[in-house]
């Protein structure tokens, strides 16, 4: 049986892979403690993924040829086809309630933080898929992305809001998902590391209890995340 | 054995029981095939509850004489103290992500909603109690209730907009739980309910996923909530 392979967003330096979307995919196979090996991906390169019948990443494709496109539906697929590896999301209402928490993580705190770090996220963009980007995000937005970029200051703080139903799980248990991380916390985790792989913006002060929560997730899997490449180093 | 008593707050009309956190645990206990009687309660009578170690509803008095107070602490105890009745949040990971929700609704729609009921609630709260909701109110919100009501189409634009992870999911499966209703679904309803109670505004548009998603609930249990008391009627 061949390795799992999972197509990733690559950046203008093909080492920084910044989608938060495969974020979640590559916490969720090592969580699983599945090998793969990541295959490199433009926006622009639709057709390379035609096979999956859509366009867009995470695609992944099993060692016996499943392919599976989207990260939920990767997740469940990962629980399903393995169930005797540790669990994502549980039973069913650990799946059903999850899917809260990756809504929430889509449409509040991804908006809130692509306002913070699209100045820089514009450097980081492969230079031949910046038109498509560009296109695609105004369209979302209804606006210019430089209008859409908030000051620093302004951006961070709504986002610390924002995060206030996050901040207060974790105050109460080590995770999303209680004792151990779940999907959940793959979700937002996912797009932490979007922002630490594009920007030298930190939005949680020492203190902010996700500021723990986020550094256990960075430690886990020998540091599997903490060491990934990011576009513009710390600041 | 003895049934289950739930101490309940009371409005100045008694009939009007508005707590959204009592109307957390009615929902729990309808759920769970658990017959129940109500103890009305007015917030000066803190010492009725002393019994529980502390001076808020919902207090719940189980059968064998278990004292619960906290609607959490309840939907917890019922699933562990009644584990062949129907579920409220499943095993580890299921009551692990409710708590997700349950932040979110207290710390994110709670707050939407009373920007929007509050010159109607001030209406509803029993008159001796008046004096205590306004202080500690004002006290949490950090400025007068009259500061902190919004104009009502203001304040309905922001909840709807903060309840984008709610109807996202109820989109997909009809509940937060689901095929079928879990705690997560009591803890939004239950502010459902308290706005229903005290508010003649209802922010959800006819064709909001919402709307049918809140039509479901309100049917439930022979229409338990359909059926409770309001204090000023629909508009």
């Amino acid at each position: 049986m061949a390795g799992i392979r999972l197509y990733d967003l690559a950046g203008r330096d093909e080492r920084v892979r910044y989608s938060p979307y495969v974020w979640r995919v590559k916490m969720a196979l090592a969580h699983k403690g599945l090998p793969f090996e990541t295959v490199p991906w433009r926006m622009r390169e639709r057709d390379a993924l035609a096979f999956s019948g859509q366009g867009l990443v995470p695609v992944m494709v099993d060692g016996d040829g499943t392919v599976v496109a989207d990260s939920w539906r990767i997740a469940c697929h990962l629980d399903d086809a393995y169930p005797d590896l540790p669990t994502l999301m549980g039973r069913v209402l650990g799946r059903a309630h999850a899917i809260f928490v990756k809504h929430w993580v889509e449409r509040v705190i991804h908006p809130a933080m692509s306002r913070i770090i699209m100045p820089e996220l514009l450097t980081v963009v492969d230079e031949g898929d910046l038109a498509y980007f560009r296109e695609t995000r105004e369209r979302r937005f209804g606006m210019s992305l430089e209008a859409w970029a908030l000051p620093p200051g302004e951006g961070v703080a709504a986002l610390c809001a924002a995060l206030a139903p996050a901040r207060a799980t974790v105050e109460g248990q080590p995770y999303l998902g209680g004792g151990k991380p779940s999907f959940a916390d793959h979700c937002l985790f996912g797009n932490f590391m979007w922002m630490r792989c594009v920007s030298r913006i930190d939005p949680l002060a020492a203190d902010d209890p996700l500021h723990a929560w986020r550094e256990r997730l960075l430690d886990m899997h020998d540091g599997m995340a903490r060491n990934a490449p990011r576009a513009l180093g710390p600041g």
